[in-house]
C-alpha cells in the first residue's frame, strides 16, 4: 500500500475538520493567529522527533535549540516578537541527568538568543527524544504569505545551500574541508533564524509578502507564489562562490543545493520595487543583507528561473516529513 | 544507574532555567496564564504517546480525543472555557488512510463536545502515534491552586475508582462483568472532563481553590494542600458502592483504588462554607454532582483519611510519568 506523506495526512485531516471559521487564520499558514482586543495572537506549534529531524553529530543541547529554533524561524519571517513558549517533552526512560541538563541548556541558549520566556510544558515517556515547541506572541499586523504584487521584487535574507552540503558532511561523510566545511556544518547543528532583522523589516513595513524557507528555497517560492496568487522569476541563485566551488569538486548539482535543500533559516520575501533601497539599507545597519534574487511575475503559480543564458523551471518539491 | 522520574526531570530542567518572571504563571501549574490586555491568556500542552497513555483497545479515534480531553480537564479545573487548540502529531510512516480518518474523526468529536476551534498543527514522522495538544482560552480570572482556606469544605465533581478498574479490565484481564465492566471501561475510553461544571462554579465564585485529577485523587489532593498552604481531612472516600463491591469480588485495596488510581478527570475543589449548599444546586441544576468528602484543616500539607472508625495518611503518590 502506498505510504502517506505529510502534506497527504493533512490533506484527508482537512477533509473531515474544514477550516476554521472566521477570524482564524487557516491551518497550513506558517503560523495560527487569533484575534484578542484590537491585535492578533500568534501561535505555532512545531514537533522535532530526534531520529528524523536530528542529524548524526547533533548535540542534545543543540538538539534542544533547534527545537525552538523551527519556531522563531516561522516568527522571523512573520516580523512577530516571540514572547512566551511551552515544550512538551518526550523523553526515553533511559535519559540521563546530562542529557537532560544539556536540553535545558539549549533551551537557555535560545531563551537568551530570541528573547521570549519558557512558561510551561509537559513531561512523557517516549522511545526517542521528541520536543514539541509551542510558541505564542503578540502583534498588530503579520507580514502573510500574501500580499506580493507583480513588480515586487524577490529578496533572500543570506545565502542557500549551506545546510545540505553540512548534512551531506555529517550523514553521508562528504569531503569537503576548511571554512567552508565549517560554516556548513555550523549552518546545521547552529541554525540562525534572521529575528531581529525580519522584525524591523516587517515594523517599517517593508515587506509586501513573506514566508520562511525551512522546507527549501524551491517549496517556500511556491508557496508564497500560490498564497499571493503570482508567480516569481529568479535571475540569480543565492549561493555563494564557496558552495559552488565546494559542490563542484564533490560532484554535487548547485541548483538542487540551492533550491531543494531544506532545512535553511532564511527569509524569503518580496519588496514593492520603491522600497527595496531603504529595506536593503535598513539591514546593512543591522549587520544583515538582503539579497535581491528575481521579481514578482504575473504568470500565477509559476517559478522559473532565467538568468539570460539559462532558464528552467523551479519544480514544487522540497522537504516533506513521511514523503 | 537510577532512572529519573517526570519529576526529577523537571527538577533538573528548572535548576537550569529558573521561573519565568511576574506577572507569568509558574512552571507546574495546571496550565500557564499570560497577561493579554485586561484578561488573561491561559495555555496548556499535553502529550499524548500510544504506547504509554494508549490503553489496549482504545481505538484511534479515541486516542485523538483523549488527547484533547487531557487539555480539557486542566481548562475545566481552572474554570476557562478553550478556545483553540494546535495539534503536533508524530506518525509513524506505516498509518494508514483509515488511522488517520479516525484520528480526524476524534479530533471532531472532541471540538464539538468541548466547542473550541483547531486552528493549526504540525505533522512529522516518529515510531509510534504522538499527540501534542495545545490548548488555548481567554479569561477574566481563573481559579487557581491556591486560595483553599481553614474550614473550606472539600469537594469532587464525580465517584472515582472507574478508570483504575476499566484499566485492569483492558490491560490486565480482570474478570468484572455487567454494568459496573461497562461503565470502568467507558471511563477509560471516552473519559468525560467536567468543563461545563467547572465553567459555571468559576463563573459564579463558588470555589476557593481547584485542581484536576488525571494524576490520581491523592496527589491532586497534596498539590491543591501545598498550593494553598493547607491540609485536608478527608471523611469519606468518592467511590459508588458497585465499585467497592467489584473491587471487593476481585480481591482489590478499595482505598488504592479511589486514591492512587491516576486517568480520573474528575475536578477536585474547595469552597467556602458558606457557598456549600449554591455550589451543590448550583451543579445539580446542571445534572452533575458536587460531593462533598472533607474539609480543610490548619495542617499544612498534611491529608489524612478520617471518618471516625478509620483513621491514615493519605500517601503522596499518583501517577507519574518515567516512573
Amino acid at each position: 500500500m502506498k505510504k502517506l506523506d505529510e502534506h497527504e495526512i493533512i490533506k484527508i485531516i482537512l477533509e473531515t475538520l474544514g477550516q476554521p471559521p472566521h477570524p482564524y487564520s487557516k491551518i497550513g499558514d506558517d503560523v495560527s493567529v487569533l484575534p484578542v482586543g484590537e491585535g492578533k495572537l500568534v501561535v505555532k506549534t512545531d514537533m522535532l522527533v530526534k531520529k528524523t529531524d536530528a542529524p548524526r553529530g547533533m548535540k542534545t543541547w543543540q538538539i534542544a535549540r533547534k527545537s525552538i529554533v523551527e519556531c522563531v524561524s516561522d516568527f522571523a519571517a512573520k516580523g512577530v516578537q516571540p514572547t512566551a513558549s511551552l515544550l512538551s517533552l518526550g523523553l526515553p526512560s533511559s535519559i540521563t541527568r546530562r542529557d537532560v541538563h544539556q536540553l535545558a541548556a539549549g533551551f537557555r541558549k535560545a531563551r537568551e538568543e530570541f528573547r521570549f520566556e519558557i512558561v510551561g510544558g509537559d513531561t512523557n515517556e517516549a522511545d526517542d527524544i521528541i520536543i514539541d515547541c509551542c510558541m505564542l506572541g503578540f502583534a498588530e499586523k503579520i507580514t502573510e504569505r500574501h500580499g506580493a504584487t507583480v513588480g515586487d521584487r524577490l529578496v533572500v535574507t543570506g545565502m542557500f545551500g549551506y545546510p545540505p552540503l553540512g548534512l551531506k558532511v555529517l550523514q553521508e561523510n562528504l569531503k569537503i574541508s576548511g571554512k567552508i566545511r565549517r560554516r556548513a556544518v555550523s549552518s546545521v547543528l547552529l541554525p540562525r533564524p534572521k529575528l531581529k532583522l525580519g522584525l524591523i523589516l516587517s515594523k517599517y513595513g517593508l515587506l509586501s509578502a513573506s514566508i520562511d524557507s525551512s522546507d527549501g528555497l524551491a517549496l517556500s517560492l511556491h508557496q508564497l507564489a500560490e498564497a499571493s496568487d503570482v508567480g516569481f522569476e529568479v535571475s540569480k541563485l543565492p549561493v555563494d562562490k564557496e558552495t559552488v566551488d565546494a559542490a563542484e569538486r564533490s560532484g554535487l548539482n548547485v541548483d538542487d543545493l540551492v533550491l531543494y535543500g531544506g532545512e535553511e533559516y532564511e527569509i524569503v520575501a518580496t519588496v514593492p520595487e520603491e522600497k527595496l533601497k531603504q529595506a536593503q539599507k535598513t539591514a546593512r545597519e543591522l549587520g544583515f543583507r538582503l539579497i535581491e534574487i528575481g521579481k514578482v511575475s504575473d504568470e500565477a503559480g509559476q517559478v522559473v528561473f532565467n538568468d539570460g543564458s539559462r532558464s528552467f523551471s523551479i519544480e514544487r518539491k522540497g522537504w516533506i516529513h513521511l514523503a
